[in-house]
């Protein structure tokens, strides 16, 4: 399966619906231990879900505070990630509930319940697998309503993300992506996702935070020419449109907007998430880069001894 | 008082014995409400204590599942910044304890307890006032032993930071900050430090989570020659220093390391936050750039309609 059939899989992974079972569990808090692509659908998730809160861990071990009254779901694609296995590890020695999700692995074994996933992917292209499973666990089924037609519309008409790309390829410009609440992750999601598949460094920040230290250095920093701003979400209420408008013009930022499509925040999100798949596709394609190869991370692995 | 001298404030503002009174107050997570340099000093001191959750909350509002399981500390140089002024409100409306620092302002009368810090500083300049309450109020007055002797070192030679600073000056080039647990947060502190003194864009991540994404661009990126690589902190446990200096080397990235000191966790993350101080500040003059005006703040403030 070449990456670009990989991408447009993610409107399917919508329907995959799986979840975990709650019953007769209490706990307070979800922590959601994952790395890269894994540990990102988490963080999304934790923007759109208002009910509790989601800690997302993305390290070895756990936060030396959390016990018992916290459950852990783990997620890994390949269910080796060796942080992810520590974190699961350490979960059960502490007496904590984890529900797991992946393809298959050591993760597999360590965890209460467990949530197999469909394999042959590209990792960071299973994003959808993981986000389902959250919201069908946590949400109700109906929240996802519409986001496969909106994913469906924007596999048959992306030429303007493409147009996007060619704009950043042609100046050899570093994406710097800024976004705001529920998008924050998206942005960092568009981040990792133009490392992986176009293989450039690109960056992310969202507001307001950025309006108390980043402005000043839009503001008068060299080389800004280097950068193509991208703004993942047309903020919808007027504050934080005129916040954002302000400074950019302030600064003298050039900016293009994506404006997300849906009709709930799953669907929005997802739409959102699925322009960064294509725009960073579309970079790789101008660059002449294969999307696909991510070896030096295996190389990096081969590197260091065997996980412990 | 010109910036230097509020920079080499930071030693003294660690003697700065005021904390919180706990007494009588049960909470399961402690949420920090602040922006820019006052919510980053949360943010740093969540990596370093280790005994309850402390959830840094950068925004308007509170998190929607927030009650009174929760205390809100709210933190506000000025205390006049929207957004935590905001968030107190809206956990004075839950019913939820608010303990607050800052120098007035309106955030005073909205918070149970109320911690006033000495005034006339740049707001990012006064990050040691509000981690010396943070410290004192969790933690055991030892914790910060050797803090002030550490910083005071420092003030007395850093000429290593002056140095760096000019060859990022000299090459124009944009810094990409790279931490780990500890340190996180101090490399964004460095960003920021990087934005508001020198008014460069600037950039952060952390291991092992950009072992999972940013390394496959830093293998293959165009323009890496734009970039000046700094490490915060050097890994002392070795599966993590292989790790990085693995990164590095299989993606061909030159970087620099600056080593903290100190004999705890306390003053060895103010020693690296510092050294930070010191670089943005170096760098600023290299350029000519007045590292006090950040004019542009106010202008947006003065473009948007009075904060409801």
């Amino acid at each position: 399966m070449s990456l670009l059939e990989e991408i447009r899989s993610l409107k399917d992974q919508t329907g995959f619906n799986f979840k975990f079972n709650l019953e007769g569990l209490s706990f307070d808090r979800i922590i959601y231990a994952g790395m890269g692509g894994s540990g990102i659908a988490g963080s999304i998730f934790s923007q759109i879900f208002r009910d509790r809160e989601i800690l997302v861990w993305n390290d070895y071990g756990l936060p030396e505070y959390a016990g018992k009254e916290s459950i852990v779901i783990a997620a890994s694609y390949s269910g080796n990630t060796e942080e992810t296995v520590s974190s699961a590890t350490e979960a059960k020695r502490r007496g904590m509930v984890v529900l797991g999700m992946g393809t298959g692995g050591r993760l597999e074994g360590l965890c209460d319940q467990w949530i197999r996933i469909p394999s042959g992917k590209q990792p960071r292209s299973s994003l959808g697998y993981f986000m389902s499973v959250l919201v069908r666990t946590f949400m109700r089924e109906e929240e996802m309503e519409g986001t496969y037609e909106v994913l469906d519309e924007l596999d048959n008409d992306n030429s303007f993300l493409k147009d996007i790309a060619l704009q950043i390829s042609k100046g050899e410009k570093i994406p710097v992506i800024y976004s705001f609440r529920p998008y924050q992750s998206v942005a960092y999601r568009w981040r990792t996702q133009f490392n992986e598949n176009s293989k450039v460094i690109a960056f992310s920040h969202y507001f307001p935070e950025l309006d108390h230290n980043e402005i000043t250095g839009l503001w008068k920093t060299y080389g800004k020419d280097r950068f193509f701003f991208l703004l993942a979400g047309k903020p919808s209420e007027k504050r934080l449109a005129d916040r954002i408008r302000n400074t950019m013009e302030l600064t003298g930022t050039r900016y293009v907007t994506i404006e997300e499509k849906g009709k709930n925040v799953v669907s929005r999100t997802l739409y959102l998430v699925h322009c960064g798949d294509y725009l960073s596709y579309y970079l790789a394609m101008e660059r002449g880069i294969d999307p696909e190869d991510v070896s030096v991370i295996t190389r990096l692995k081969q590197s260091l001894e065997p996980a412990p």
